[in-house]
């Protein structure tokens, strides 16, 4: 069994960090299912999310772990963590407290344009607030 | 109104490509709302996306496009596509020919292990088959 074949198998979470030492993290909301944001975690943001149960991140542009909601008191309250085939991407799912936003723009999820694929022969595609 | 805020609230898809010329992208079935992958998009795999409808990403293991589904069958039909606040991120949903499986393992989804969060006081967390 080759090295990739073990990490899709094996039941140890044995994370593939990238060049930058980061996975990412699709958020979504526990009791909708709907994704909320993608971010990153690093060692450190994963170790301090499994052990206090709220999700920590590795901001990338800010360059330091990030307590989601320290600040703005939206944190996240992981109520389950999967990982992906080859263990380089996790899924967790979140209660998030406060007003329930996950975006820091204030809308509940990151996602909240989506693409005008319909339009998409006349260029640089439009996009549509769609919360 | 600084850059930060223009991608935020601007309504023309101007995506931000990290420092691999890539952006992280989350595939979600159409009809459940399950996330099935994570995955990856630099330009033309984007441009490729948005042109034919159905999902290419970048292969970050083999370094080069991979139009999803042309060997096994699973090809991904896109129905929507959302980009995130700092336009670093995408999330598609699709419609998954063939046998509907998403992963190369077979599993419908990547994310066919969840993490035994109740017992990370032991050390390592182990997995749990769940798909």
């Amino acid at each position: 069994m080759g090295a990739s074949k073990a990490i899709e198998q094996c039941l140890t979470l044995t994370p593939s960090f990238d060049a930058s030492g980061l996975l990412a993290c699709i958020t979504i909301d526990a009791a909708t299912g709907e994704v909320l944001m993608l971010a990153y975690m690093n060692e450190e943001a994963l170790r301090r999310s499994i052990e206090t149960g709220e999700a920590w991140y590795w901001s990338r542009s800010r360059r330091e772990l990030w307590h989601k909601g320290a600040t703005s008191g939206q944190t996240q309250r992981i109520t389950e963590m999967r990982v992906d085939c080859d263990q380089d991407a996790l899924l967790i799912k979140v209660e998030v407290a406060g007003d329930g936003s996950a975006c820091h723009t204030g809308h509940r999820t990151c996602f909240y344009r989506k693409v005008a694929l319909d339009r998409r022969s006349v260029g640089t595609p439009a996009l549509i607030m769609n919360d």
